[in-house]
């Protein structure tokens, strides 16, 4: 099965647009769980347990993993085999480098980590992103317009055209990088006029949305600007509900509420 | 001391502009080395020792290394221990990504591998550079214009104001993300010209140029285009420069010849 029919099944088994971020910080983790890979694994099952039946997907960022070390490698895989076979995994590292390069971070991600789906960063080009969009399985989320407030700093600036960065991006997106069907683009909830933007150009796409929660995006004006096929996205504000020994059901009365609230 | 303290100490104790790209691929080892991490440490390790007179820094493309999974962590650790403590390390990396992620990420680099600099995608503006930055003993070097073809997609677009967008991200580094004087940008030497370009908006700054050898980007050409403070990067023309027992060897030839051909 492809990534976006794996990724629209769950949508439609769970009725959920909800991806829950598993970025563990080792400084955040409940007092009770040892400050450890194995810590993080445990903190990661217990959250994915919990809130399996609410979600379309499950996002970890690497960058959380690699500032463990060794440990937090195997950390990442454990974490990716404690969540159930039906819903997707996309592995968060915005990756982009030339061809030799990215083909070696393509390995990582889909033959090593065995995930359905990675974000990538479009700034060296279309050369950058083929050796991921050619696992035509594999899904591929672009970063087009960002949900920090730095984003602006190149995605706003107009071109020659009076485009936005951003938007010919999405065109780059619709017009050459979805050839196989599996691109799809992230756009953060705190920009919604951009996201309805980005729809218009790209109909059919998934779209990929941080930004709801700790970053002070809206919900339902995410969900109104993307349409179907959008995928909201939150992290610190469900795996990080509550501090105590009831962790996992702070997370998951934090993504129920989310769930119900649309 | 600062990264460019000891990158211009490097450079001037061993008279050399060059910088070798760690970048093992299994599949290139000479046939007498074990396909596995352990044999890519024992490549690297021939590599470093056949060279390390020859070079202003060793740069290891951390791809590589995540292809490889765990074991690929050690080797990256065992790798940057083998490199003399007085030749300066540069991680490719690439990263880019929102704040909170992106001091996972600096942690990574900087506390748990203790690099003396990284590369960053600027796609994502200033905070996502900031936590880097900030580190100022460390150096980090901007994506600009890179060295490979798809590279024109974004960087070589005009902005209403007439300057193409790596000009633009040339102008942000020099004015705002050198605060510390620890910022440097990557430009391919295969645009000679857009090097000439980045190098008069950015008098002071080291430029880490990759694109000579494989790529076929021109040495001389480079070096005048960039003038001091330029790091010639070369990877494959050098690592597999001999398939067979003596590759350390052929290794130290491709650099010699490189080195005294300026």
């Amino acid at each position: 099965m492809t990534f976006l029919g794996k990724l629209l099944a769950a949508m439609a088994t769970n009725r959920s647009p909800l991806c829950i971020g598993l970025d563990p910080d080792l400084e955040r983790l409940p007092a009770h769980l040892p400050r450890t890979p194995a810590g993080v694994v445990q903190f990661n099952q217990a959250i994915i347990a919990a809130t399996a039946d609410l979600v379309c997907a499950y996002k970890p960022n690497i960058a959380f993993y690699e500032a463990l070390g060794a440990g937090g490698w195997e950390a990442l895989q454990a974490t990716l085999q404690a969540i159930p076979a039906h819903i997707p995994t996309i592995l968060d590292a915005k990756r982009g480098d030339i061809g030799s390069t990215a083909q070696a971070y393509a390995r990582a991600a889909f033959d090593e980590l065995n995930v359905d789906a990675i974000t990538l960063s479009p700034y060296l080009g279309s050369d950058a992103l083929a050796p991921f969009l050619e696992h035509k399985e594999r899904g591929c989320f672009i970063l087009c317009r960002t949900s920090n407030p730095g984003g602006s700093d190149l995605q706003s600036q107009l071109l020659a055209s009076g485009e936005p960065l951003y938007s010919y991006v999405a065109r780059l997106a619709a017009e050459r990088w979805n050839e196989h069907g599996n691109c799809g683009l992230v756009v953060g909830a705190t920009y919604p006029g951009e996201l309805a933007a980005v729809r218009a150009i790209c109909p059919g796409m998934p779209l990929l949305v941080p930004g709801v929660g700790t970053q002070g995006g809206d919900l339902a004006a995410a969900l109104a600007a993307g349409g179907d096929r959008t995928i909201i996205s939150v992290s610190r504000a469900i795996i990080y509900a509550g501090p105590g020994i009831d962790f996992a059901a702070q997370a998951r009365q934090a993504a129920y509420d989310l769930h119900s609230s649309r």
